[in-house]
């Protein structure tokens, strides 16, 4: 499921997880901007709600950027497997400039997605320069390790965390939601301790994470993005520890970002917002 | 950690995952094997004990491939991240013809080597040519997608398993270890279930897959590969199921192959060994 390659000559699409529950009633900033980089009156948004078990998810999602002037959106109910196959429906998809996953579960994400047609082109269209958001759920599968579930708390405790193969849009990130809402620090740290090679992107609810194709990360919307960068990482205990039981880590870098703040994935930069200080 | 990108003009080396238990006494056919591919009596080889908590993993190794006629062995101890950055270190490993990686904890792999220097050159490095093998931890270790831990049992149940990240040489596969003598299918059904893109791949114990550049895989050794290809998997229930609970699934492809037997993992073809009736 690694990211499609960028053919010589194209950008890569934005990227762009968020932390679930964002404003639908307000200015909407996060869905407003994600109709903006689309094209606007140009966008053509694709709504996939496969996450998603109530009925009117995809309804809900294409009133919405309707009424934010997107030029179109369709929903494409991928239902199962088959659906994922389907030459039509695949042809109907790769006309979009934005592809949107909703909330829900990931793992029905995965396990309906995963390695049928449908996961390929999105790859690919994301590759040749459409965008694609996902919102809970939708945010956790955009990447190759993805947490499928876990449990809540601060300390990283073995065992409390469970992962499984993502879309693989990008590899440099593990990317949790509703993260300050459900205190999610420990399983976060716990999924990059088994292997401290991508950055923890922990997302609040009504935020979310604009991955550019240059690979920087600008924070969007009313909460925080919690960066855990293992780079320094010195020590983890992660092979000794018994499952439930603590997990020692040394050397790990922490930022808290916030709207207009922006993190650099390759050099780990991470840039606060410029404020007015009075 | 995707799979570095092979040059132009330049071929990918064998990937070599092994079962557990090879032969060290007998004809010592996947050792042999190994060697030979790795150059004779030129290979040089390089021992990754780093997986395993007994002080003479290393040299018991050293000591196998050298009365094999391997050109020149040495043992490269990554015993600390901190060895993981080491210059001297990597421009020692940087002259091998073949990697060796041991058995004990993959997690103790994967926790040392994660997003290393080390671990960015050994991708490179098996991009240029170089073969990689491992066995048992070292074997889990070798794909994108690896199984820290799980549960025996032939029934795939919800939350019998747990993924992390592996060295990522291929992403085509999941592969377990010491496969029929501990009653694996279960969990190796339950890894591809989160999302069914790659082939699973089960080895017994002295039992190894010689996976080559064009993507066939070989089956070396006395016991067998069970080969799970879910491309045609129609449903799961890994979504649904509760934690401990079985998961249906339908339409999964099941092959077990023996010594000379062949797979490919692009077109999922398998392949008989030729064999003489009578």
């Amino acid at each position: 499921m690694s990211p499609s390659r960028v053919e010589e000559g194209k950008t890569r699409g934005y990227i762009c997880p968020i932390g679930g529950a964002e404003d639908k009633v307000g200015d909407e900033v996060i869905l407003r901007r994600f109709v903006e980089l689309a094209g606007g009156k140009r966008a053509r948004i694709a709504v996939i709600p496969t996450a998603s078990e109530l009925r009117d998810t995809g309804e809900r999602y294409e009133k919405l950027f309707r009424d934010l002037h997107a030029g179109d959106v369709r929903v494409h109910a991928f239902e199962t497997r088959h659906d994922c196959e389907d030459e039509l429906a695949l042809k109907a998809l790769d006309q979009a400039t934005g592809v949107f996953m909703t909330g829900g579960s990931q793992v029905r994400l995965s396990a309906t997605l995963g390695g049928t047609a449908a996961a390929v082109q999105l790859r690919r269209m994301n590759a040749r320069g459409v965008h694609v958001a996902g919102t809970s759920a939708g945010a956790a599968f955009t990447s190759e390790h993805m947490i499928a579930y876990g449990d809540e708390g601060a300390t990283p405790r073995a065992g409390m965390v469970s992962l499984a193969p993502g879309l693989g849009l990008t590899n440099r990130v593990i990317v949790d939601q509703h993260f300050r809402q459900r205190d999610r620090l420990g399983r976060l740290l716990t999924a990059l301790a088994f292997n401290p090679f991508a950055v923890g992107v922990g997302l609040d609810e009504d935020t979310a994470a604009f991955i550019g194709p240059d690979e920087t990360l600008e924070v969007v919307g009313s909460g925080a993005i919690t960066i855990v960068d293992p780079k320094k990482l010195e020590f983890s205990s992660i092979d000794d520890a018994r499952r439930g039981h603590p997990v020692c880590m040394t050397g790990v870098t922490l930022h808290v970002l916030i709207h207009g703040a922006t993190f650099q994935l390759s050099t780990r930069e991470a840039v606060a917002p410029r404020m007015s200080r009075h």
